[in-house]
């Protein structure tokens, strides 16, 4: 029931995001038509836009306008996609491959993943300073920068080379995933918010829910890499111990991880009592996200 | 005469743009402190300032405020630097130095490098977003995606990889260098106008000058790595030849870029007829900029 319900509406705003994203990419022609090809190859790859989901449902959980929600929401993907690019870069994750297909530097080169990158960051700050979010687009673009730069998710890029081959601790780990995922969780549920014009106390209380599901999000995830053949994932399996990564099971086991992630995922939930049976799609979301398998 | 003008300027105005950046970048602290580390040490290696500087003439000309000229100035100079970063990275140029001193990646790591300059460029878009901006932020965050993005800067630095090794022609070197250099000079030429609240064909003029200034530069700029010393350069001279880019020499000689660049300056200066003796300063710049030896 629940995910059936999270599904039926992905699978109603998914071409919605699709074609918005399809739109706003440059198109492949001139001498630099290889940085289009790049950045559409790894945008068009496969994934889940769960962030997009998240600024849609924000959005109309505050009573907003679709269509002002929509650049936002592309823009958080643009943000994850680019981080993705360079996090799988031979001098950072080395990872050669995303979503069961080579990664962007592998399918091109080194180069051109790096500005495809670069690009698909600037794309996504062009979309919200362009009509027709116009008087959000400030707020937006502030808030894109708090989620994504070193405030936020670059932060705990940074942390999570720093501590590499380190002794885990509980500090570390949660200082990188804080910053690494669920800032830009925050700012997809802030950015819907924004978008509705909703009141600050509850941009702040999405951005809250959105603080604790996007770590909840992280912990499976690093759970996942322990549990999952690279089949499921799509990419290398058993990957964060081979390569010294600071993760979540290594400081509190398997079990103890789970338990973190569905305690994280409660005490989000809560943040969504004021709005009642309205809210019932990010409580679905929300569970979907500690349960799935890939 | 003229150069003394144009220093004492750059004298005067030095300080206020470097103080802006030094409270804008963050603070070396907490568990990404090495991230704010990279960036500052590449955003106070001894840049000119050409950018910032160029963005507050613009207002200035047009009677704008130095204090909603400023965010964006320093918002092209933190842009600037980002490609710098990331084009000396060994996946794109592979420079070991720059300015004088071991490049980025060097004095870091690769990894930190691709980070400080990921970070910049978010850092340039919060920047033009936040207060005194506020009213301002669309239009500075379009056009320092216009210029800095795949319609401007990242589309040349895509087209000199691609055009790598190939024979150099007109159309490859003028492609490159009119994305690579001259948008983002243009860019800043329009954010000082746009900063003045100035009409769109003042806007698009003060542009137009700084495409062809920026042109001027970037071939002033090939012929003094051929013409120059590593060390007057503070960057490794004659790499353009040895790497096989397309270069205005190759295509044009020496003398015939020289050339070029001259009448590239008389083009740019006749666009700011209309403004009589009130862009002295900007002629004066256009000047140097072709006459300089490093």
């Amino acid at each position: 029931m629940t995910t059936k319900r999270i599904a039926d509406y992905a699978e109603a705003h998914r071409p919605i995001v699709e074609q918005a994203l399809e739109a706003c990419l440059p198109q492949a022609e001139g001498p630099a038509a290889r940085l289009a090809e790049a950045m559409r190859y790894s945008v068009f790859a496969g994934g889940k836009r769960l962030r997009p989901m998240l600024v849609l449902l924000a959005s109309e959980l505050c009573h907003g306008e679709q269509r002002i929600a929509l650049p936002p929401a592309c823009a958080v993907e643009l943000v994850h996609t680019y981080s993705l690019i360079h996090d799988d870069l031979p001098a950072m994750d080395d990872d050669d491959f995303r979503r069961g297909r080579p990664s962007c530097h592998r399918a091109f080169d080194e180069a051109t993943a790096i500005l495809a990158g670069d690009a698909l960051l600037t794309l996504a700050f062009q979309l919200v300073a362009a009509p027709p979010c116009g008087s959000h687009a400030a707020a937006f673009a502030a808030e894109l920068a708090r989620g994504a730069g070193t405030q936020g998710m670059l932060a705990g890029q940074m942390a999570d080379m720093v501590f590499e081959g380190a002794e885990p601790t509980a500090e570390a780990v949660d200082f990188i995933h804080r910053h690494k995922t669920a800032a830009l969780i925050a700012t997809s549920l802030r950015l819907g918010a924004l978008a509705a014009d909703a009141t600050q106390p509850t941009v702040d209380r999405l951005g809250r829910f959105g603080h604790s599901l996007g770590l909840a999000f992280q912990i499976t995830d690093d759970a996942l890499d322990v549990e999952a053949t690279s089949e499921q994932l799509g990419k290398t399996a058993g990957k964060d111990a081979a390569s010294g990564k600071v993760t979540y099971p290594a400081v509190f086991g398997l079990p103890g991880s789970r338990a973190r992630a569905r305690r994280l995922v409660a005490e989000a939930v809560k943040e969504l009592d004021p709005f009642g049976a309205a809210a019932a799609l990010l409580r679905d979301l929300a569970d979907y996200m500690v349960q799935r398998k890939a």
